[in-house]
């Protein structure tokens, strides 16, 4: 069964990445560009098809290590 | 108007981090993850309207700043 994770930064928690490429937006011609935050993306593939046991264990897997949960909020699908 | 770009590594290019981070579970004792592939998921405004014209420079975005085609593959979605 394939996952889907999305770990991105809380919205009242300062994202320097993200604004340090919306300056190189702008100073690229980018004007338009008003906000960018950055977060990641995690494709796991996992050896289970009890879709509820997937959705246990990877709710386990963010909390103790894919997301900072004091900082970082998470999302995730699954496929198949 | 508000995009979601996803910035993911192309499927035969090596990604160490989520070779660290399938390792981590594993010593953690989620075993059953089988695969980790780690991307960017990047939450850009922008001051337009016309939705034609923003993918048009989201893509020019994408191609010149966000993603490193020769690596990375690149998707982008719009809301409003």
């Amino acid at each position: 069964m394939k996952a889907t994770v999305y770990v991105t930064i809380k919205q009242n928690v300062l994202d320097p990445q993200g604004t340090a490429v919306q300056g190189a937006l702008h100073s690229m011609g980018f004007g338009e560009v008003e906000g960018v935050r950055i977060g990641k993306v995690l494709e796991v593939e996992l050896a289970t098809t009890d879709r509820a046991e997937a959705e246990t264990r990877l709710k386990d897997m963010c909390e103790k290590l894919l997301a900072n949960t004091v900082v970082e909020d998470y999302r995730f699908e699954l496929e198949g």
